[in-house]
């Protein structure tokens, strides 16, 4: 089996943590009988330097036709005052619209090994398993009209539109429901229904679609109250299931749950058959770039995601974990995640560690 | 001095803590030389079972008529299955609309006596005081259109549509200002301005405005961002001043990080010379209602907001935050609050404490 990959480095530290996730790929291949064609392609800063556009027509065709892209970050101060439609973060919106990516899961997940790293108490985020399966193509994303404009007077208004149809809000649904007869069975779906037209439809059409699956436990509750229970008591969630604006909140904040973000991985899919796109939830970290002083671990977890996800290669997905698990029990950190009696490593050599492994 | 007030005791525990705040209020009175004119009106589920609607408009015209509003809690599953424009909850909106209230005051201060109930570390929550400034009658809450609709195919579509004008955004943002020149000085405002365009209005209005007020160091953040950093570190805030949307969210969050909501006061004002409406952030907790186990405190704090921002009795609002103080200091809880060693209380005996301290 021979899989396409489109490496998407991007910017910061990007490349230096592309490197050892491909290095760990490479490394993995021959055991489970599978090899890789990669292809790097340029995104975000990297790709405006170069073309003038955060996301070249190049790119995104490139993507289309590979079996899955790996993503690393995009971003930068240098970039920051382009104007809006042209930073580098558009090409995370032309990737997700282009491809067709409407489901994104972002796992929440506390590592034993960093629990400490947590700034809530271990009582509290002690094993904490939490998935949150964003919509990510429609929402206020991609709603229109949307806009500055002018009234008589010269005074402006801004304005953006929330929406979902009812085949968008269905498909994730699914995917909420089939994601959680794979975990712990219960999907708690996150609108804000008692204010917002959008969200009754939302959950109307959540509950519909929960009949098609017997099996998981639904429940509701509002985005307020939501950001309130991830604080209070976040081992009462499985799968969180919710819009693009939404998941974008709910999953950071889940995500600072662990206290290690740079630990994290996430999957955008889109309708079966079509490559889907992996990348870690980190940013691009300017300011410690080409320093040797990256996690890769998100990087290297989002390419065991994708093995599991887009090539069905779970055993494969699981050696990798394996290595990440076997390196931090081993007590091997880099600065972000460093603890007392650990010992800390640079991008390069936590690479090497993981090889090893 | 004689100042009408409207009490809304609402639903749940709703008239049980207001019982206690107006005793308190009575009691300290004569001690500044003030009285009160008190005059009861129907609100949420209590006026929907009365009237018909959450919101009579004899209620909206005594609270338009008055100095200020002192409101409990609305809400309760009796009337969760109310089509949704009879819910209680819309009573909230009516009085926020039909007032005039576009400005949101939510403090989340550490309580140093109430430090065990967050479900953070001490370290990270120790002299958390953070005041949440949130727009409150624009945004998506009140943007149009609205609704839900079907196509040709009977396919439906639902949309809300967030948006500001410049007076809205500018008018808020002063409110921002001028609380952080009372307290440390910084205001970080929050939006979305990398995805979409109301945000960017926003985000350029905030920063000009920022110039009238050279004294207060202005910052801006991603909603995403700032949802993972009031979990990351709080103490980095002052004053957080955001829209109608991301203010309900990240307000809850923050106050989640006290661990004790049924601390809370808020204050929602409109323009110089209208009444305000004072409430506590937690809601009507119907499991508990009529079992004298409510937690006044939210309630009588936000009786002592109610002199100091409506009225400026400030030494009156002092007084009263004295006597909480005390309260607590002596060990007194009520069940939300209960600690090992401390006594526990119901809300009447939490009430005479608080007219005895
Ligand atoms: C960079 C930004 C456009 C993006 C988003 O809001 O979706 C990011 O925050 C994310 O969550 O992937
Ligand atoms: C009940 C609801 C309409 C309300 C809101 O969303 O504003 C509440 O959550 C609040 O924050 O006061």
């Amino acid at each position: 089996k021979n899989y396409k990959i489109t490496l998407l480095p991007g910017d910061g530290i990007g490349p230096e943590i592309m490197k050892v996730a491909v290095a760990v790929l490479q490394a993995i291949a021959p055991k489970y009988d599978i090899t890789f064609a990669f292809e790097t392609a340029l995104v975000g800063g990297a790709a405006i330097d170069a073309t003038g556009h955060p996301l070249p027509d190049a790119t995104l065709q490139l993507c289309q036709n590979s079996d899955a892209v790996l993503l690393a970050a995009v971003g930068g101060e240098k970039w920051d005052t382009m104007p809006s439609n042209l930073r580098p973060e558009q090409a995370l919106l032309g990737l997700r619209g282009g491809m067709g990516l409407f489901a994104n899961l972002r796992p929440a997940q506390i590592l034993p090994q960093l629990i400490d790293a947590s700034t809530l108490k271990r009582e509290v985020v002690e094993g904490v398993d939490i998935l949150v399966v964003r919509e990510l193509t429609g929402g206020i994303y991609f709603g229109k009209p949307k806009g500055i404009v002018a009234d008589e007077n010269g005074v402006r208004r801004g304005f953006n539109t929330m929406v979902y149809t009812e085949p968008e809000i269905d498909r994730i649904a699914r995917v909420g429901f089939e994601a959680a007869q794979k975990r712990r069975g219960s999907v708690c779906s996150v609108d804000k229904s008692n204010v917002l037209e959008v969200s009754q439809l939302w959950r109307e059409r959540v509950t519909s679609i929960a009949s098609d699956y017997a099996d998981v436990k639904l429940s509701h509750m509002y985005v307020d109250n939501a950001a309130m229970q991830i604080i209070r008591n976040p081992k009462q969630f499985d799968v969180i299931l919710t819009s693009n604006l939404f998941g974008d909140i709910l999953s950071d904040a889940a995500a600072m749950l662990t206290g290690s973000i740079g630990m994290l991985p996430s999957a955008s899919l889109g309708e079966a058959g079509k490559p889907g796109l992996f990348e870690p939830v980190h940013g691009s970290a300017p300011d410690i770039a080409g320093k040797d002083l990256a996690n890769p671990l998100a990087q290297v977890l989002s390419a065991a995601m994708m093995l599991r996800y887009a090539f069905n290669e779970g055993e494969a997905a699981n050696a990798i974990e394996a290595a990440v698990n076997k390196v931090l029990d081993a007590g091997k950190r880099t600065g972000d995640i460093m603890a007392d009696g650990c010992e800390r490593l640079g991008c390069i050599a936590m690479g090497e560690a993981l090889l090893a492994a």
